[in-house]
């Protein structure tokens, strides 16, 4: 089994909640702080037997490469992928149309990480990304998430092409977001119904193959000097107008509850 | 007068076209591969009698501090600064309400790049940051919004609360962004006339004295099991609905013009 070291008190907090990977236990950088994100750590790890060892904050640098891991790290099995099958399953078991995100070839850690995040906010059902040529999900994009991609269906397919090919025989329509002269504005577009958002990579887009798969593609409007987005921004943007289509379905009631 | 190095290729050449900072020369590092995009810095430093000169990587590397320059640095003076009156006069010149955006204490550099992209993208007319303990201007905030802060008015103030009430004696509806029980959907909130979107800090949200300035607070609705935004997702979320509500005005016509 390979093994991966997430870091990052909220990542390794919800890859415990989520319980989707073998977890082998928690590592605590000698010294550490003991702030309320901690003590709910251990508060997982009590609740589902897993060990906690302390080490020296140099071995937790060397296997978060760098990154800032807040003094804990998870050791854990590989990501636990879904298959496609998988995200219309779950849209099937809460009564709901399909509701996807597909990427074409996104490079950015970051970026992969923060529209993940978004995708889970707005209850997306699952995400598939292309294999070959993009990032899959590592331990950064774990982090760049917040944990949210713990609680994802994240499919990797060989072809995204094929991929999109499927969905379309499940009844769902593919909207690429794109700045094609046959773009449609987003907020003009229908958005309700069993949906797959497809964004593309940030420099180039969506390659030609995936926008002809795709049933209309959609844009966002812009003004302004440089007039260019985030490909996170841009997608999240869109995630929500989707979502919005779909009444909010599912939104907590309480704010509060967010914290 | 400070020099800065500003470093990577979209930004230089949107540096050179806002032609607000003085600029003392382009450095290209040796060797550089000549791209599309080397030629547009060619060409506005021609057009504006800008030098240009050469050297090693290494040379490159230490003044961008690390960060990943594309071969391309600029020695430039100081970010330029605007007043706060500047935003609102720029809303007079064009004949429209005051849109504008508040940042309470944001700390990480790319979310605050990313959201002030958005912001030129949305074509607000000025953006307004607390002096004291969160970032300014710096570079790599002008790298992680792709140049687009050159292009904006940035006024850095002292007290966000004080600038606050000088918005609202100007007419300026002050909404914040916020997880309050009291907050309107964003959706549901009138976001149209004079308007300053107020956006809090990645951890905290808004600052008690920032909050409760806020004419009303707005929220974005989510579900799932983590449930939470990145900061500059939130913000450009509301900035697009905010330039909804004004009916995208001025957006550009011919979506292929946005390359």
């Amino acid at each position: 089994m390979g093994v991966e070291y997430l870091y990052g008190r909220r990542p390794v907090v919800e890859s415990l909640r989520a319980g989707r990977r073998a977890i082998r236990r928690i590592i605590f950088a000698e010294g550490i702080e003991e702030a309320q994100t901690v003590e709910e750590i251990r508060a997982e790890a009590r609740a589902r037997g897993v060990p906690i060892d302390m080490a020296r904050r140099v071995w937790l640098d060397a296997r978060a490469q760098g990154a800032n891991h807040q003094g804990v790290l998870l050791e854990a099995g590989p990501y636990p992928y879904a298959e496609l099958e998988d995200a219309l399953a779950a849209a099937e078991v809460r009564g709901e149309s399909p509701f996807l995100l597909l990427l074409d070839l996104l490079q950015d850690v970051q970026n992969i990480g923060t529209l993940l995040r978004t995708a889970e906010a707005v209850g997306v059902h699952g995400v598939v990304l292309q294999e070959r040529r993009a990032a899959g999900i590592t331990p950064a994009v774990v982090s760049a998430s917040s944990g949210a991609v713990e609680h994802l269906n994240v499919a990797q397919v060989v072809n995204l092409a094929q991929a999109m090919e499927r969905l379309k025989a499940h009844g769902v329509w593919l909207a690429g977001l794109d700045l094609g002269a046959d773009a449609i504005r987003f907020d003009q577009a229908d958005l309700r119904g069993a949906l797959g958002l497809v964004v593309g990579s940030e420099g180039a887009g969506l390659r030609r193959l995936v926008r002809e798969r795709c049933d209309f593609t959609i844009y966002l409007p812009m003004r302004g000097q440089v007039a260019s987005l985030n490909a996170a921004t841009a997608g999240s943007v869109a995630l929500y107008a989707a979502w919005q289509a779909r009444g909010f379905k599912g939104a907590r009631e309480s704010q509060a509850a967010k914290g």
